[in-house]
């Protein structure tokens, strides 16, 4: 008799594979599941591997529309970037395909699940605490001890920056609300407008440019550094194109406190904590500023590099006039004084303060 | 009889020259003042010209290296960097420059000090509020009206990085608490070791390579949105190798609440505060973070971009053994499941609130 | 032929009574406007001595319910608190006031606005900026120089505590999205439930027991400090009563970002930018976070100080049972082990990297 | 033979009573230690049971100083205060009590420690990451379950404030640096000069008037909510007093500054990360932030309140005379319109941008 019913996440490879045999030798009923994200992958050999080692049920499911709508877009706005340089790529994928999973589970009456990342990831944490977020009477079952071997050739998406091409491509990426809506090539009129087609579109450009390789040493929620070698070359263009629509039509000290607070939801989504009230609120509140963050931005992709050029917003808060040297308009010089003097009151009394106390002395 | 003595901060260029000719013609005696620190300008003709509009005093000072040390350093330490993107150049050398100035007015005896900063830019309020900090009973003369048409060529120190060199050069850059005590150009072994030097040489690199070229829009303390042209060659390489070898020897948590203090140390600088008690507190907390910031960071510099190659240091609390997926070392996968399931209590506990409250309703 | 008019924010004594005088001498049409926000005020006899000294029209406006809504509800909301100790009473209701007097200015074709409040104050800047961001082409009309000089008795809510009565009142509040909708005192089974009547109830609760006074010297925005002295019986009682519902029903990580937008909130207010993007922004938030605050607190007041009795909730938190030391559930204390010692990685680390760091030197 | 020393937090009641016999038992040597912190306790008694029972040696340690000095004092420079409510006190003394405990145990030679806390509690997280922090190899022995069954009287040290006494006590309190260093009552001259003297002091009084009670609702670090009564009666009059001798001396953007830090602090005392390296890091940015806090504070203690009555400071930042509205000074009202109008030029610009989106959509 079956001890119940596993639904593993299976990538194919050596390590789940063996978790799968390793299940069933136990006597469980195992359902496989693996996602599609986007990434280079046959699936069609994944599957055929999972029914030859005895899968009750195989699922493969295409998530990217929803991963970049409902996980990517949401770190755009936040200018998502963890400990000032990675954009969370991994991060954000976890929540998205764990979620499938354990939908998967609830529909097919599996009451536990399994996968195959190790103790010492984050990838970990950020699989279970989604699970259980998501149901919590869940079991995880034996977790993996997956050992990822550095490849050959780390990196997949984008070219080494010295072999990339000699001219720059240049684009056009228009914002509604903070997320992109359009992205057109300047030069050969190509253009997208699905939120897929959009960023898949940016990836292979950023690619072809050697766009957003990084090579750090990150620290872990489980309290150790770890080297980490990323590449987010459609990231790395919308982060700079989103930050730069956003200064240009928010307000300073909107942008201020939305910058606190796109700091925490790097760190929660980076530490696993998607699904939990406080991600909740924050991807509210964040959202909510991005109200007025409209408009396009041009720039240029060359070399590993991203060149902002120009931006257009209907909602532009940047108002010519008004900053000219030529215009004086309604704007006061000696305003500008008296400003200046009463935010020297301060610091005129924290200086007579100090000069009575070295005197005292 | 004079009115009193003016020391008027002087470019040798046509605002401050009027305003020179108009202060004598108002009766004061005028002291200019010019200040070195590392821009192309000619020193000699500034001085000429002073003199014979009619200046009782000229003072040229080089203050290049203290510049460096006491200005551009601190700003490394940290990280500092003005919503997301302006490296702060002009707003760290404000105070350097106006703190000369104040001092060659006690020194001289003078009541007032003058510039040629206009109303609606940030220089004026960095510029009056230094004085005011340092002298409070200073008395800020006629301002100016200086127009700062952009220039034909925006751009001196850096060359378009689409007609930079073919091929990377690649800097060791020694770090001693937190701030750069050497570089060495692996290629051709020329090497720096004074803080003028070393800063100077990565301009000088950074420049060749097109590096720390933006465009942006910024929010001026004032209110306004300006556009902003800046070049921070140097800086930016600076900026990479000092954010990564501070990852590599700092605690998570210590570099989260400095990441904090670094983004109010930016606001301050930016807003002209670098005198002020709060930012000579921050400066002092964030110099107090840099003690094991210790090591060498390896870059590559090459068509406007800065990739990081390694870093090693005596004081990482990087561990490899710790972190390998091979060595179990003391370290329990267990406790990974204990750890997760206690973080996950409050998500569970949200989830049965949020499951009964939706079947109440 | 008049020179315009003014609306002039006018309280019937001295300093307003000369301002409207001089207006008048001056060529300006003045209409008086004094707002009822619940303060003890003979609103006739001002009406009567603003038509004796020439005003053209006269507005007494009842805000009292909209102040308690608009602007009393969403400080309650935000534990709004000013250097750790000020409940922003007056700060809140300059807005509201000063909203008002925009409206008629709009409303009657006024250009200019006038006011008593004096410049080294923080009521002038709180009225003008909600003035200018609310009506931006408004002028502002010569300010005044009402020396506030303290009153004899300086306390007019509140008995002193040494002379209150020597029983407690045991009072019942509901909260409904983190706003009072109910209170009940239990002795006598009194009860409101509209804002203002439940606000006014409390001030008169509160009084009676010598609750919310408070001699501080607190940070003005222009940057001066100052002495104030400050009674706010309903709006003490209120926050103690809020901190206890939400802390009850409000995840602990919301709450923690809810508290720093909390603390921003209280210095936008303070400093006068209740009409500001930021601060609207910031109300959102805070709104939105109050989804769940909901229950009924029980307290009791006495001698000056509020004690939480209870608390009651259907979309409590807390969960008696998990917490029990008596009940195992699946709540394993092996879990705490793993959790506290993953916990442990980074602080060991540390230790044996100072360690090293010390025999190594 | 045995398997090893363990050094047992010991109390003399009934739970570690258990755990000393089971790991005799279990064939360890016992060293039992149990820490005067200042409680009301037989440690006579305790003694002679622990060695009835067989415990090899039997450490009694008086840490009442060290306490006071070393974990209150930094706690009342920080205003630490946890979810706005609840003072700190058994979350600072935990670590001051395994601190010795490890002492100990490195002295002895013992491998192990243990103690008596439960596994759904703040003080075993507290206890252990002391331990880990401090002696990485140390492995802590088998664990309590120690209920802490409330008892039948809580509060201990405070009385009753419907009981107490219907005069107030008048106390003056002196601060250098940050820390008491002087009580004197002003009815009967008492006065006391210690850490530990003045602490016990203040103990004492604050207990007599009933000051310091709460009952709240908190938040655990492991997740869940749980009930807590305290009392803080030193602490409490502490907090006051330094509250407002801190905002009389200390500049108002330091101060926002170092109150984050302060609430950081709470959190990570709360959680047990006294000895990390970012609780390290925020003492001593506090510490440095409290040089000029300094002088004297009167306040009076009376049916469960505090109300500060005064205070005096050689280092005051309060200019009773740049203040005064009579005294114009070299303060000119112009430089506050103008400080407002470049204060409205964010909200004019806004409120520009909103009127156009309306008239446009």
């Amino acid at each position: 008799m079956s001890k119940g019913t596993v639904v593993l996440a299976y990538s194919g490879g050596l390590d789940t594979s063996c978790i799968l045999v390793w299940l069933k030798e136990e006597g469980y009923d195992v359902i496989t599941y693996l996602a599609n994200i986007g990434q280079e992958e046959d699936f069609d050999a994944a599957k055929k591997k999972a029914e030859s080692l005895g899968a009750k049920k195989v699922f493969i499911e295409d998530l990217r529309a929803e991963f970049v709508e409902e996980f990517i877009w949401p770190s755009v706005q936040a200018n998502a970037i963890y400990e000032d340089r990675y954009l969370l790529g991994t991060s954000v994928a976890r929540p998205c395909i764990a979620r499938r999973q354990v939908q998967i589970a609830r529909q097919q009456g599996a009451q536990f699940v399994s996968h195959g990342a190790t103790g010492k990831g984050n990838d970990q944490v950020r699989f279970e605490l989604t699970c259980y977020a998501m149901y919590p009477e869940v079991k995880v079952s034996c977790e993996g001890t997956e050992k990822n071997h550095a490849p050959v050739n780390l990196y997949l998406m984008t070219k080494n920056p010295e072999d990339t091409c000699e001219s720059p491509d240049v684009l056009e990426i228009h914002f509604t609300k903070g997320v992109p809506v359009k992205v057109i090539n300047v030069k050969d009129g190509q253009s997208k407008d699905t939120p897929l087609g959009i960023f898949s579109y940016l990836n292979e450009i950023g690619g072809r440019h050697g766009v957003g390789r990084i090579d750090i040493v990150e620290n872990r929620f489980i309290g150790m550094k770890s080297r980490g070698i990323y590449e987010t070359p459609g990231g790395t263009i919308l982060y700079h194109a989103h930050l730069d629509i956003e200064t240009f039509t928010m307000d300073r000290e909107v942008r201020r406190i939305k910058q606190g607070l796109g700091i925490k939801f790097s760190e929660m989504v980076y530490n696993g904590f998607w699904y939990s009230p406080e991600c909740d609120f924050v991807r509210h509140c964040i959202d909510k500023s991005q109200e007025n963050v409209e408009g396009k931005v041009q720039l240029s992709v060359f070399k590993g590099q991203v060149y902002i050029l120009g931006r257009e917003s209907p909602r532009s808060l940047y108002n010519e006039e008004l900053v000219s040297m030529d215009v004086q308009g309604d704007y006061d010089p000696c305003d500008a004084s008296g400003f200046i003097k009463i935010n020297a009151v301060r610091l005129r009394e924290h200086h007579r303060l100090q000069g009575e106390a070295s005197s005292n002395r």
